[in-house]
């Protein structure tokens, strides 16, 4: 999977308006969850050596003394982990999108090759293909800019909840409320950002609608590659093997971090000097064996674990399957242009990756969603805390109407899912439209107090915004646009009813047939500038007066759709606003019912979480082992994409070349390990850590099983995959070259 | 798998013509084996308990003494297993084109219900589809005939190589010399029949061109259906899962032999009366375990062990490549054809079950061939041989031109082979054409003394071939025979050079457009009463001259093909010479340079193999497990076919009505197993036996992994599939409710 990819970005870019902006809730009853039952809440594996290890949970720093590490196998003081005021090992954490880790005191950090995907692809030419060959930078001077990345790290965090609801007032109406909130962060944002110069402040929604933390980060921006391996390593299998165990593929790459000449973050610039961060981790090139302990931090995206029956009824019913077609239908079309044309193909990679990592995603869901019948299970929870809640006058009260309250938000959502989808696809998957969408906001939002503004318009983040159009429209290619655009005109011309789009309909008012679409199209398309520079650029400065004068076909829909895209806007408020207040009690009552607290939904914010190397059974009669090796690598090749392997990992192989790399007991190198700590899409490189808190491989994926991981965490099939640090070090010396990073990584 | 149908009728009826019609040669060395080798030929695993028992070969009765088995685990006399003089295990089974075993004194005996597929379907109507339903007889009068089934009975053996050899004179033609030989065993069948009345002798090639051996069978042709699963459990999984595992399929059925009033064999009749075997065998409810020795017997069709490196390039590179296709492209059609009409594919689902059989196996044998590299092995080993011939002058007179002679051989045969193909299958897969041809033949060569004629018009087989007509004739159906006509006519007419085909050319002289062969096409099948009785059978019993008058447009086609076709027997013929000899002198060489002798490969003739229940590892990571269990099987279940699953089944999972059929580890009933012994094609209904020589299991499978088997076998990859008898009993008693039947077997 490309975690990195799909949950920051597609879930909440995409699909944030159909779900509230981040999550919380009650975490659901272990009852809930697959047979073997577990005591108390912890693993007894019989079959491992050493302590029971492993348990759900994404905890929070915040959550870090609830739990008893040294008793799972912790070797280290957790102290160590994160203490506030020592140089601990979360100072060596880097959110990257997805997540990364320093290796080196000189801002060299590791994360998932497919994280730093886009940068590389950025950085090549049909000339310089670096995907394909791979890259190394044999000097500092040679390393390359990963444009349009930057890295976080957390440096403090707060709770700002009381802060953050005082802003409620009585008798809001369900969207104000939601705005009234989302102004008090950006306040409490702005006044940390005053008082910590330097640092990016966030606050971030813990339970929903009820804790709110301020977190404060570095933020670097100058990120650039060191050595990245070639695509059939690191992205070796491709989308066939992606979700899938037995998994061979080299998913990592190596970035630095650099700052300005002073030490502070700065723009990319030949006089910045590497960044030198409080801690970097110990690489034990020895690596873990089955059965050991082993945690993970990192930036999990989005988990939904303390969402409702209604919710995940939904999600299985609708949205998903909906979304899996579309991006399927994506996929199709974009394959079938590249065909022809390398550099067609080139522009569109990264975008069919990120399309058919999130369709393979859902299939998983819905395949494993149905075959643990987790919608009748929480609806079971449910049928049992609504009885606890009924049978006390007061808790009735309390309580009584927030599961129906919470199933009706869900049940008008249902109804207005498909218009919406259709909305949001357009202004997000037509690459010309959405540069038009965005210069008319633009000018609408660029108005505005920076604070009212809505948050791409943010002067804090306009650059990115400006920057994330500028790579959207070095990889246009128009005849994909077209189709796109066209099959969402189509689509919404098919919409019924109340859920006609007024702007769409005018458009073809004399004529809704298909040719009529084609005749609109060919002539939007050979009227707009917005496919060039400096075209585009020029319209993102423009006033609101300019804008609607620009005549330019996609500025004057965005003008037609505007009223829809607020009435739009208004309705996921109000949504929110009332999930806010629902979700807030439905926690407390869950707490009361089950007499414990919970730890939050993931939500884009630093996490640890726990485990044991070990493999696990995902069918009758099969077991999957905790290890893949280089014969597997060897075995896999066919010589065709995504299955070819440079010829010299098979003459290394010959001569059993491993260098200190083999697993003493494959007598092989270990190629990728499964392990069963609780991780979800943003887990992307993070650093998986042995009981003495080294690195001993890089997260990149869960298996197919795991894929509900989002939903129901559990020790039978929750499955995380690592590239093992010994194929990684191995790769880097033995394959390319690049002994000197060991070095600098003090491995001798 | 279904091996019935695979290896005895469509290798020898479709292929034979391309490779030798038996066959024979030197063991390939183990060196030529994957690693782990195996040390002085025994395996040795260390995780399993008890004595090694595991090894290559399909032993012929005549070799048992080699073995000693006791040693294996066997835990029963051996002799209890063959001795001329003791009604031992071998009288329990029969030989039904695959294999079954007798499990009650009254004739009823098991197998598998992809064997009795055909028959079952032959018994179905669209009112009573026991294929869907299944079939239970409640009473012996409610048995049904199972049409086109007969069972074989070994009842002795003898050497008659010298017997067979004399026939050979000097300075024959190569073709001649295959006559000889075949007249020569046709005239020692003659007389051994003769001898011995009511038996039903064969003398079998073991030895390519070297040793001959005489059975003598009882032969039996009244065979009644008993019990028949429903499809939806005797064929769960279908083509998805077959040839896989984990399996979860109940491929079992029973039936019963029935032979006249005076005991003697007869033809189905309302007097007959059950037969009772000699010996039949005692089945134990408690199945086997992992690690246990077992052993089957059955009748395996064919292997290609003793075979060189040009004919196994040659099958990889032309034959099965080309037949896979040609598969593949029928299967496309038929079920094209089945589409809108239940009565049509059902016409047609044996034909689709034994081409998606023969073509996934196919699949497989080039997947493994290409993996292990097969024919480089080889010529590894014929290098080596060939050094050890030249380094001795006198070997190198007596063997320094075989390999280069086999070499030659195939090299020719690659050039005719897709002439060849083409030309074998019109006849074979165009229905009309083979009933023109068929009686077109027939009027010749039954003119000719029995003994001269070829096997399937002589008097012991020609009513067996009419049968076969027509059955074919039952499930034919006209658009699909056109298509199948169309595409072979098409591709002959592209074939070039000298193996243009005279007859077609004159067909199209004028045009030879696909206008042209349509207009053909709808002629002569508008012209033609073949597909209608009494037409055939009319057809069938004409003299030469009539038949030529006969006037049906493939029977014309027959006369003019027939040159071609006698020309096609001759070369065939002359390669059979060729390759006798040489094979004969090569297995001396072979002998000589390994200082052993082999046991001969597969050719129909029963045998006996052994190994331990055991899992494997199919890929790097994964391992597969030796018993598959009922919860498997409902995990399975989509509720589309072939994945659909009785509702009785899940209620009696969910009341855990296992009887005392439970797997004690896994608390469950097992549903089907692997072990490592020596299969091929030929032996499913095999009963697997434990050490006290007790069934607990009907062998219907390989994996995936070991199709290639049939060209080497592997500890590491094969595995052979068996239905477990726990799963066989109470699917028959808890689900069938046909516990009499188990009182029957002597199991209260």
């Amino acid at each position: 999977m490309r975690r990195g990819m799909i949950s920051a970005a597609l879930v909440l870019v995409l699909f944030g308006a159909l779900v509230p902006a981040s999550a919380g809730g009650p975490t659901p009853a272990k009852a809930g969850e697959p047979a073997p039952a577990k005591a108390g809440g912890l693993a007894k594996t019989p079959a491992l050596p050493g302590p029971a290890a492993s348990d759900e949970g994404m905890y929070p720093l915040s959550e870090l003394k609830k739990l008893d590490l040294r008793s799972k196998g912790l070797a280290i003081d957790p102290e160590d982990i994160f203490a506030p005021d020592r140089p601990s090992l979360i100072f060596a954490i880097v959110s990257v999108g997805a997540t990364g880790s320093f290796v080196s005191g000189d801002g060299l950090f590791v994360t998932n090759h497919h994280v730093a995907f886009g940068a590389v692809q950025a950085a090549s030419t049909t000339q310089h293909d670096y995907l394909t060959n791979g890259f190394l930078a044999r000097t500092r001077g040679e390393e390359i800019q990963a444009k349009g990345m930057t890295a976080r790290i957390t440096e403090t965090f707060q709770d700002v909840s009381r802060e953050v609801l005082s802003a409620v007032t009585p008798n809001l109406a369900l969207a104000d409320r939601t705005k009234a909130i989302e102004k008090r962060m950006k306040e409490i944002v702005a006044d940390a950002e005053k008082k910590n110069p330097g640092k990016r402040a966030e606050v971030s929604e813990m339970f929903i609608g009820k804790t709110y933390v301020l977190f404060l980060y570095t933020y670097l921006k100058d990120i650039r590659i060191v050595y990245v391996p070639p695509r059939s390593i690191g992205e070796f299998g491709g989308e066939t093997d992606n979700w899938m165990w037995p998994r061979h593929t080299g998913d990592f790459s190596f970035l630095r971090a650099y700052v300005g000449p002073d030490g502070s973050p700065a723009d990319f610039g030949p006089k910045n000097v590497p960044f030198k961060p409080k801690r970097f981790l110990k690489v034990n090139p020895a690596g873990v064996k089955e059965g050991d302990f082993m945690f993970l931090l990192g930036y999990p995206g989005r988990t939904f674990r303390h969402y409702t029956a209604s919710y995940l009824a939904y999600e299985e019913s609708l949205r998903m399957p909906y979304v899996a077609e579309w991006y399927g239908w994506q996929i199709a079309l974009m394959e079938k242009m590249g065909e022809k044309d390398a550099g067609v193909a080139l522009a569109l990679a990264s975008r069919i990756k990120g399309l058919a990592n999130a369709m393979k995603n859902y299939q998983g869901k819905l395949k494993g969603m149905k075959k643990i019948g987790i919608v009748d299970r929480k609806k079971a929870e449910e049928r049992d805390l609504q009885k606890y809640i009924e049978a006390d006058a007061k808790r009735r009260a309390a309580f009584g109407d927030v599961l129906a309250g919470i199933d009706k938000v869900y049940a008008e959502n249902r109804v207005r899912a498909e218009y919406e989808m259709v909305l949001e696809y357009l202004r997000s998957s037509v690459n010309l439209f959405n540069f038009g969408w965005t210069a008319f906001e633009a000018a609408a939002e660029l108005k505005k107090p920076d604070l009212e503004r809505d948050a791409a318009y943010m002067d804090r983040n306009w650059a990115q915004t400006k920057q994330r159009l500028q790579l959207a429209q070095r990889n246009y290619h128009e005849p994909t646009d077209k189709a796109i655009f066209k099959e969402l005109l189509l689509r919404a011309l098919r919409l019924k009813g109340s859920f006609r789009i007024k702007a769409v309909d005018d458009l073809f008012k004399a004529d809704a047939s298909e040719n009529a679409v084609d005749a609109y199209i060919a002539k939007a398309y050979a009227a707009s500038k917005l496919a060039t520079e400096p075209a585009l650029t020029d319209l993102l400065k423009k006033t609101p007066d300019e804008i609607r004068s620009a005549k330019d076909p996609f500025v004057e829909l965005a003008a037609a759709l505007y009223p829809a895209y607020q009435e739009l806007k208004e309705a996921q408020k109000a949504r929110k606003g009332a999930l806010d207040t629902l979700f807030a009690r439905l926690s407390d009552a869950k707490e009361a019912f089950l007499g414990k607290n919970f730890i939050p939904d993931a939500n884009g914010t630093l996490r640890l979480t726990y485990g044991r190397i070990k493999g696990y059974s995902p069918a009758d009669a099969v077991y999957y082992k905790p290890f893949t090796t280089l014969a597997g690598v060897l075995d896999k090749t066919t010589g065709q994409p995504p299955f070819n392997t440079p010829s010299k990992l098979f003459d290394l192989y010959k001569a059993r070349d491993f260098g200190r790399f083999a697993h003493p007991d494959l007598k092989d190198v270990p190629v990728c390990m499964l392990y069963d700590a609780d991780t979800t899409g943003g887990n992307s490189g993070s650093p998986v850590l042995n009981a003495q808190g080294e690195l001993v491989g890089v997260n990149f994926d869960r298996t197919y099983d795991a894929t509900i991981n989002d939903y129901a965490w559990s020790e039978d099939y929750s499955r995380s995959i690592a590239v093992d640090i010994r194929y990684v070090l191995w790769v880097t010396q033995k394959f390319g070259g690049a002994g000197f990073l060991l070095e600098e990584m003090g491995i001798r």
